[in-house]
């Protein structure tokens, strides 16, 4: 049966969500549970995609198939009780055998958080702490910019080498709320960095460095070199996961 | 000369406020900064209390002595330089040398935050997961009869033994907002584990395992065993000192 769980955690205790030798990561916790419950027949696990080192994720979405018969709140259960208390399954259900959790997505959320006041060390993993003044109305001139289909070359990583960087984002936000500011995207997908990029830019735009209209430019350059530095990961967390 | 600052910290990254042999401290990495600053002479620090392992500082106070000179927001500046990230220091001041961070406290202020929703892996270190319903009005009548000056002895740690149990609560509160409860305490001082005890046993209470009413008799007692359990460290912060 192949199961589809949605599954939050804390991004600043693993080294990123994909499997890698030697390190702690999500997949490593999540398939070590898995492979004993399903009597000790590795499972391998497939994410909507894998979040870098320190990134949170509220709902991520994998899939993955176990040769043992267990209900789907049983199998919430158990993992939960096999996990570390710092990865969390909120569901689990039973999907099609033709379901795959990374080539079905239709849309991803992802949430950025600055604290632009003062330093506080309890939320040192989990916002980025820049104790500037932003200009919050530059910012959101600028984010408008972004959203549409746009050739994202810019903003992904430089060693990122691909065919098509082309990617849409529907929706974009930035709140202001007790010195937090929380930037969201809600996008058909997103290449690697390109949300830490994109919010690099905008802070250097709260900032008065660079102009909002830079944004239409930094696009058309399709040049990494072109738009700003990337955020810290720490600030970064995967929202939603949503399915064709 | 001698200085009193003003410092938050994340408590689930050490064992606890005061120096131990083997274990990583905040009071060691506070001395380990100081001393470095001093010209390598050792300089001892005085906190408003002791916190224990996983408890966290909004404003924790201290004092300590000085044979060099520096200003006060030099002091800040390079403390912050040296300390770990877990640990920040919002101000530093010069203060009378006859100033005792722990011996001129007028009042303390204690936060305890429990999270009654879906438990939450990133905020695991930093709220008592309980999901459970609780009725908060009767909560806010038993937290009432705490109110006053009495014999906390029931309430304090079994192997605490000293004179004198009596303390002062002068206000207490208790909000619910988006799942998460809220109970805090002003007071004269506090026993060690009072506030977690206390805590627990209002938790119970909530849960309708005991009567508001309770409280006075718990008082009466003078008996450990009355009280409910202890709340777990890491839902507990030092919000507030204040001196005479």
């Amino acid at each position: 049966m192949r199961y589809l769980i949605t599954f939050s955690y804390d991004g600043s205790k693993y080294n990123g969500y994909q499997k890698q030798l030697d390190v702690n990561t999500v997949q490593t916790e999540l398939e070590k549970a898995l492979t004993t419950l399903n009597d000790n027949n590795f499972v391998s696990v497939v994410a909507s995609g894998r979040t870098d080192a320190c990134v949170h994720a509220l709902n991520q979405k994998a899939h993955f198939d176990l040769s043992i018969n267990i209900t789907e709140d049983k199998l919430k259960m158990a993992l939960n009780s096999l996990l570390p208390k710092y990865i969390y399954v909120k569901d689990a259900k039973v999907v099609d055998q033709d379901f795959h959790a990374r080539f079905s997505t239709k849309t991803k959320e992802y949430m950025y958080k600055i604290n632009i006041g003062e330093y506080n060390p309890i939320e040192v993993d989990y916002v980025y702490q820049y104790n500037k003044n932003l200009d919050i109305d530059k910012m959101k001139e600028a984010i408008k910019l972004l959203e549409g289909t746009h050739n994202f070359k810019s903003f992904a990583s430089a060693d990122d080498v691909r065919d098509n960087y082309e990617r849409t984002i529907f929706k974009t936000n930035i709140e202001l709320d007790n010195n937090i500011v929380t930037i969201s995207f809600v996008g058909n997908g997103f290449l690697r960095y390109m949300v830490r990029n994109m919010v690099g830019t905008l802070i250097e735009i709260g900032e008065g460095k660079r102009l909002p209209s830079d944004i239409n430019r930094i696009l058309e350059k399709e040049d990494r070199k072109e738009a700003g530095k990337t955020a810290p990961g720490c600030g970064l967390y995967l929202k939603e996961v949503t399915y064709k």
